[in-house]
């Protein structure tokens, strides 16, 4: 556990480095999903330190041209598959947690994992990565018919919200021509079948 | 090639055999199926007479119970996983493959294949599967405004109407609740960047 200076300090030190990287509005996005993952880890029994972590760290590499982006997930050893070739930014996920590890010393693989999964999801994910897949979908600036669902999900049953998330995530690549990943797939499977093994 | 005259008693016996397994308004289906699948054959420059074999043996399976698709796979060496076996429902097209060489002596690789894949479809499928996939979709007794998208695209681009009949599935799958095979997501996505290579 860090001291409060140090976790104060280090907070500041990712700010400072996002500032250079991702444009005002994304960074309120960023601000608006750590808090909103903390909330959901106080809610549903997660680390609410580990939460925030992940929530500040998820979107490291958003802005990072395509071609930028194979070359660091080449470097950092991320295995690419065909559609994130043809969609690099499908690999932002991964090449953030890569540079949490790298840049800011995060050494969590809960939290790794977490910022790697959200994404795509993915089948049997753990709460924490529930947790950032869904505050990625429902934080303050979040807008939308769709988002509201979502949100009013996360209140009752994190996986249901997780279930929605994905869906809809298909649903909109469905309507924008664009291809879906298997990886939301499974991600919308494994939810269902979660939620009907507890009905 | 087979006569005429056996070509008839073949059709026959398929017809006989069908009419003790499956319900009338089945065998309109069907019946509809394998006109259709001529009609695209022809225009679409495939073979009418296996386009036409594949209709009529497509549904040989549909009203097996869950139990028996399952043993039925089984001893027809189909392999099944796990969505298959929580649905076997969807292990009829397989199955009718099967029975329709093991049954009705059907031999072609084609037409077994198009057979298997009439309702998962596949990456890559050829044009005969396409055609069965689409025909099955869109033969004349299919209603509703999903259904007359799918026939208005057939007639101009088979391939956009196995990606409209693919995308149609995976919406229906998320109303209604229930798995989405990873199959007809990769038929989606296949068939979108077929079609985006053609532009």
């Amino acid at each position: 556990m860090q001291t409060p200076a140090l976790e104060v300090s280090w907070r500041v030190s990712v700010l400072e480095w996002l500032a250079r990287h991702v444009p005002p509005k994304r960074i309120e996005h960023i601000l608006g999903v750590e808090s909103t993952a903390v909330a959901l880890a106080e809610r549903y029994g997660a680390s609410p330190e580990r939460a925030g972590r992940a929530g500040l760290l998820h979107d490291l590499a958003k802005y990072f041209p395509p071609e930028k982006l194979l070359l660091e997930a080449d470097r950092l050893g991320i295995a690419v598959d065909g559609i994130q070739r043809r969609t690099p930014h499908l690999l932002h996920a991964d090449v953030s947690a890569g540079l949490a590890r790298e840049i800011f010393g995060e050494a969590d693989p809960q939290v790794l994992m977490a910022i790697a999964n959200h994404t795509l999801g993915d089948a049997e994910m753990d709460l924490l990565s529930q947790i950032l897949y869904v505050a990625d979908w429902i934080e303050p600036t979040r807008k939308g018919e769709d988002v509201a669902r979502v949100r009013q999900a996360a209140q009752a049953n994190l996986m249901e919200a997780v279930l929605l998330g994905a869906e809809q995530t298909i649903l909109d690549l469905i309507e924008s021509r664009r291809a879906v990943h298997p990886r939301t797939l499974l991600t919308r499977n494994w939810a269902l079948s979660t939620l009907e093994e507890h009905l």
